[in-house]
């Protein structure tokens, strides 16, 4: 087996093609088999196997540095750079991460989950080297969805003024989770079908054995003879390809020739995501990533799927119902229609929903202009990847007390993806941020009722927050009622204790009260639902009641819903409360089973119950 | 006198193009006078007259939506739409806005201070039009600068994949504030020296008499023409010019042409900054904005210089003379050299100072990469336009734990720019992430300390924010010695008060504790230094000896430092201590005068001293 003997990318330079070629069918095998049984990225890391391998073959790392957008699409290189034996353990609790770490390998040069970072981070490296007057090969590796993002685009503007030399990949599979959208999008379609792809496809070897003596002579060939007056150059880049991205046979000498050259250079290769598994290039959306255990025969899942909805789906389902009733709704995402379950509200209402690309900022300003003509807006982004957003929020909507809707998935823990996904810092950076409302709901039916409060609430921004997930099996209301803006709501009564608890928290503060009550202590339980506006004025006579307050929140605790207790019982002048926060304390989480993670991180049902007794033993 | 005569865009109707040039000499003259006299954006507003004039002459404002991207080019804009009278007033405590305002008037489609926005927002305004079947024209108008940040960039591809119709007007001066940084202006320079500006120059009358009878194919003509394969048509849209935008007899008739046709179009306009006034079209960066009161024939300023200098030159004077003794201090910019001071760093270091342009996404990744090296990059933003770069402080420097310096300029309020320009959310947005020091300091000297502080920290991410404008006018020391991190410096002590302040707030808490100490309460006044770490060590000692406590910032409470004080409080289990938080409470500040604010808001002097005895006497 050529891929054991792999032991650092040293060992890729004395292997032949053929041998390079056998390493990389035993690279999609071993995927395969380790993410049949467990959960991971799947399709994207299927079509780069042979740029991993070519990269690795012809740059020297990690003395010249390689920058992979978004983590997820190098598992390859993982396998390549030493990580081989620890893939089994990878997104699981204590194993390597899914994404790129500095901390878990010297190859990993620039860590990133969230996209479009790795032009800008290259541009930095290339710009140190020259500072620093060394002489290594800067390389950045871009999906086409990533270009679209804001960042991606400043980066080509201001490398291509640069003039550093720096090399970007663009891995062009036509996809970045769902099919990729936006007009540079469309210019690559043009360039595949227009240019001479199917010719160089073709072409390619040819062209290689005719001129392999000299590889620098061929990628200029390459360059001249396809001359595209494409937009990387309007950006001042050099443009090469578009090359076939699994076909090592083309990349590894044309990589070789492109290496020597100076300036700021852009390669477009084409692959296609999934390749070597039928089932994933067949549904390469489906197999973005896969949840662990499926039937390698058909790719089908084999893990019983839960009677328990996803907050997803109910989100999903309520809206497109209070859409049938309100034409002013419109969705809009950040090229994630799958992932929030926008893409079943675009197929019932596909005039009424807009995708922008991996664009999180054009989003909210695109929402807040559908606001100004009365539209409703619900804009529909990970929490996680709302951070993108956050001046947008501000200075777009807030500011001028737009009715923006923004529906948070995956708040809170998100598990195996890690600390570039955790959505936990939505409760603090929106709190501080005037004019908008923000909520969250302890279960799926709440959900729905925020939702439709949400749709209600014509006076300015509103936020609601989500886990990821199914929900928790509670029934769903038929036709779900709005909520009163700013009003918790007690679920349990008791003089011992009072715990507020917000979002996916109110469940296990009733389980824990349950608990402390067969200990003699007896906890009045809020769901405070209402992160702001607070429902200041029975948090107020609660805490003036019982005198020993817990918080809980799926957030950090800086700045989070604890804070904002803090800071209203300091408004009203109350001493005398005790009060103890629970939530993620002030660093990042890593990845790992969320069930784990609470515990880790002591905001369960238990860190409640520990904490209950504590206060009221203390008293 | 024309510019009397016109209430609203409907009076240019009936204007011959004789007519609307005197009017243009009108609102020149009549700005050069108002400005004269009262501070404000100058140069960029003598470039867009005629742009104004043609837009609401051509277009049927406000039932066809114009959105300016970043209001302070659009003071032509105001004359022209109901706002000659309060002109006056603009930018000073409670007169009219210095940028565009939904609140103050229709023909303020949407407002905005921080650029790149007008697309973004344009689309979404286009495609809620189609939505609801209304048949208005859209149209942004967005300047070179602004085209390189990234939601600009991202509306760009969004509007050229939906293909709706919507016009975007280039408004090319070749200048942002400074020149413009990045290969997109590079472009525009390529186009209007290679591709028929002059020609266009010179023979546009010519080509409109020729064939002004149908406006319509002129515009078809003057795309024929140039045919330029840019930028733009890779982005999807058709491209128009460059045309002369101080040229009314161009401008008119084009525009007339172009807005019947449909689809995504870029008219690509080319105007000078500081038009019809000789030193602002000589010095336009100095013009960029004026104080108030110069000379008329000079265009020297009449206000005597302060002695006391800036935080802005001291930080940069700092910086230089620290980059002397260490080679690895990088300074980064987003296209603000002038504002931050890095323009002298640059001229001391060419080398070693980098512009990305308007792209502060791009600046912080960029300087996440130079840390990975091994350099010290010093990104100098101002406080509001880093909200930009928030994800990419969070997931990319962060998390990361980067060694990356964020020099925060501008940071709490800024007076007569407003909501837009604020510096008031970045202490409670830096708090709650992990890893960075945050810190302000009280004097402009020990700003210089702080940034020896922050140049001499290896071990991750560090901020300091200051104000904008003059320090307090302390002597500064020779050689500033850096400070303990999370360390901070009781000022003046006493036993009825503690006065807990942080940053410029430091002076008017001494101010406050000497007035105080005159009515019998004396007051410990902490200088506290850092935001975060806080010095929860001294401020829990101080706490439960004096009991009441006031905290007072230049930003926001929610989350801000007076809520980490009540955090630290809390987790320290202390009870009985009595905390008022003294900052901006939960609403966007309007443009004022700052001392006006400080006082209406609640947290200069005077309101540190009312506070001090309705705790001390409350006792």
């Amino acid at each position: 087996m050529v891929l054991k003997k792999i032991n650092d990318p040293s060992d890729l330079k004395n292997l032949n093609i053929t041998e390079l070629q056998t390493l990389a069918d035993e690279m999609r095998t071993h995927m395969l088999t380790v993410l049949s049984e467990h959960p991971g990225h799947f399709a994207p890391n299927f079509g780069t196997v042979e740029l991993a391998i070519a990269v690795h073959t012809v740059f020297d790392t990690p003395r010249d540095k390689v920058i992979w957008d978004i983590g997820h699409q190098a598992y390859p290189h993982k396998l390549l750079t030493g990580r081989l034996d620890a893939f089994e353990t990878i997104r699981q609790t204590d194993g390597i991460s899914g994404f790129l770490s500095r901390e878990e390998s010297k190859y990993d040069v620039f860590g990133g989950g969230h996209s479009s970072t790795s032009i800008s981070a290259a541009l930095g490296i290339a710009t140190a080297r020259d500072v620093n007057n060394d002489d290594f090969k800067v390389l950045a590796i871009i999906g086409d969805g990533g270009l679209t993002g804001g960042i991606a685009l400043e980066g080509l503007n201001a490398a291509g003024d640069f003039k550093k030399d720096m090399l970007v990949i663009l891995n062009d599979n036509q996809m970045s989770i769902s099919p990729t959208i936006g007009a540079i999008s469309k210019h690559f379609h043009k360039l595949i079908s227009s240019r001479g792809y199917n010719r160089l496809r073709s072409g390619a070897k040819e062209l290689v054995n005719f001129i392999s003596s000299d590889a620098k002579a061929l990628a200029q060939k390459i360059e001249a003879s396809l001359k595209p007056g494409t937009l990387f150059e309007e950006f001042g880049f050099r443009y090469f390809g578009p090359l076939d991205g699994n076909d090592l046979e083309t990349l590894i000498p044309v990589l070789t020739g492109i290496r020597e050259l100076s300036g700021p250079i852009l390669v477009h290769v084409v692959t296609k995501k999934g390749l070597g598994y039928k089932p994933a290039e067949e549904d390469p959306v489906g197999f973005y990533s896969v949840s662990g255990q499926f039937d390698l025969k058909t790719g089908k899942s084999l893990r019983p799927s839960s009677a328990i909805p996803k907050y997803t789906d109910v989100f999903s389902r309520t809206l497109i119902e209070e859409a049938k009733q309100d034409s002013r709704i419109i969705g809009v995402t950040a090229a994630m229609p799958g992932g929030t379950g926008l893409d079943k509200f675009a197929d019932v209402f596909p005039d009424r929903c807009f995708d922008v690309g991996l664009a999180e900022q054009c989003a909210v300003t695109f929402a807040a202009g559908l606001a100004t003509e009365g539209l409703k807006p619900v804009v529909a982004i990970y929490s996680t990847f709302l951070q993108r957003g956050y001046d947008q929020i501000l200075h777009d909507v807030c500011i001028q007390n737009l009715p923006v809707i923004f529906a948070l998935d995956r708040a809170g823990l998100v598990g195996a993806d890690g600390p570039t996904h955790h959505g936990v810092f939505d409760i603090a950076f929106l709190r501080s941020i005037p004019n908008i409302v923000s909520m969250a709901p302890k279960d799926e039916n709440e959900l729905q009722r925020m939702l439709k409060t949400a749709l209600n609430h014509d006076d300015g921004p509103i936020a609601l927050r989500y886990p990821r997930g199914i929900g928790i099996g509670v029934k769903l209301d038929a036709e779900p009622k709005a909520l009163p803006i700013g009003k918790a709501k007690i679920c349990r009564e008791g003089d011992d204790l009072l715990i507020l608890a917000i979002g996916n928290r109110v469940h296990p503060a009733l389980e824990a009260a349950k608990t402390l009550s067969e200990t003699g202590i007896e906890s009045t339980v809020v769901n405070t639902r209402f992160i702001k506006p607070l429902d200041a004025e029975l948090i107020l006579d609660l805490a003036k009641q019982i005198g020993k307050v817990i918080t809980v929140e799926d957030g950090v605790l800086m700045g989070g819903f604890g804070s904002a207790v803090l800071e209203t019982l300091a408004d009203a002048g109350i001493m005398d409360v005790r009060v103890t926060t629970l939530g993620v304390t002030d660093r990042f989480v890593e990845h790992g089973d969320v069930t784990t993670l609470y515990d880790r991180y002591g905001y369960d049902t238990q860190a409640i119950i520990r904490t209950g007794i504590t206060l009221a033993v203390g008293s």
